[in-house]
């Protein structure tokens, strides 16, 4: 493991890397609470990317555990969970917050949010990704109740927790750290805040 | 309630239509254990569709239910269930089957599947979708067990039994009668069938 960086994920933005093959991805919680939106997109071909509905059905479970493997819209092995020090507590269900979310919500003027995120840290890359895929949302805790109710519930993850994903293909990554600060999906403080991440070789 | 002319959704294939806001749409699952992959596009821009993963997030349930509206990727409401006789249990976990889908299973020729049939029926009315999004598989059967593990379960829906919904914006829907012929989405038996809807005004 030879190039152990620490890459900030700013609090409120996003961020994007390119990783091989192979590489390891560590998420780390950095203050415990925070919410990461994560994706991953084929290198040479955004039109194929890390899919929920595609892995749900591959795993037949809502939450990936360490040992499952996350499939593309091509159904093909994208990521795999290697490691999990975070409660286990992760949502494939929800969109990525957008402008229209917190307008929803109330917002006069424009509030961060995890779609813009993505499509500004791929640019950063000088990337561009032709659709916006549900997200794998890391850290985040939507319990799914007997009745198929579902909840936006605070974080489980502790400080300086993380998931550490395997890339299966030539990937790029991408991560928002959530902005929400209406609803406690980023903690009862309602203070979202920067996570990191490390590429390990 | 001046039209109301059945069409078919022909076994294994794919249809399209029309709707008006504020018009009726019948799907009819008309021998009793037939999936239908459903699709809402805005008429005027096909990249906006109703999204599951809006959906979840405003109605906060894994299964929609009668007076539970479905929205758009820019959570704007698509379709309202304001009828439902076929036991409330539907899908909006899992992708549209897909060639991939049929390759994994074994198919070494070509196997019918819902995207293409999505594609393939808008192709009819001279539109193009941009993506596939995760469909709204009624009749669906897959039950979340407590641990959040899921199964392909056959129907509990009956013959001649329905699902009726409410168009909120122009749009059209696209309807596949999914061709699942290896695992028992479409009962134990195996056999995809036709289906039909009415539009309702």
């Amino acid at each position: 493991m030879s190039d152990q960086e620490l890459s900030t994920i700013p609090a409120r933005k996003g961020s994007a890397a390119h990783v091989k093959k192979g590489q390891l991805i560590r998420v780390i919680n950095t203050h415990g609470e925070q919410v990461v939106d994560t994706w991953a997109f084929a290198a040479g071909d955004l039109n194929e990317f890390m899919s929920m509905e595609h892995s749900r059905a591959h795993i037949l479970k809502i939450i990936p555990q360490v040992g499952d493997t996350m499939l593309t819209n091509k159904r093909r092995p994208v990521l795999t969970f290697v490691e999990d020090t975070a409660g286990a507590v992760h949502d494939t269900l929800m969109a990525a917050c957008d402008r229209y979310r917190y307008e929803l919500l109330g917002c006069a003027e424009y509030h961060d949010n995890c779609t813009d995120n993505l499509h500004e840290a791929l640019h950063q890359l000088g990337l561009h990704a032709p659709e916006t895929p549900s997200p794998l949302n890391l850290f985040m805790n939507v319990p799914v109740q007997q009745n198929g109710r579902l909840t936006f519930d605070p974080p489980v993850s502790s400080k300086g927790s993380s998931v550490t994903l395997r890339a299966e293909m030539d990937l790029v990554i991408a991560f928002s750290a959530c902005p929400q600060d209406i609803i406690p999906v980023n903690g009862k403080n309602l203070k979202p805040t920067e996570a990191h991440f490390q590429i390990l070789s």
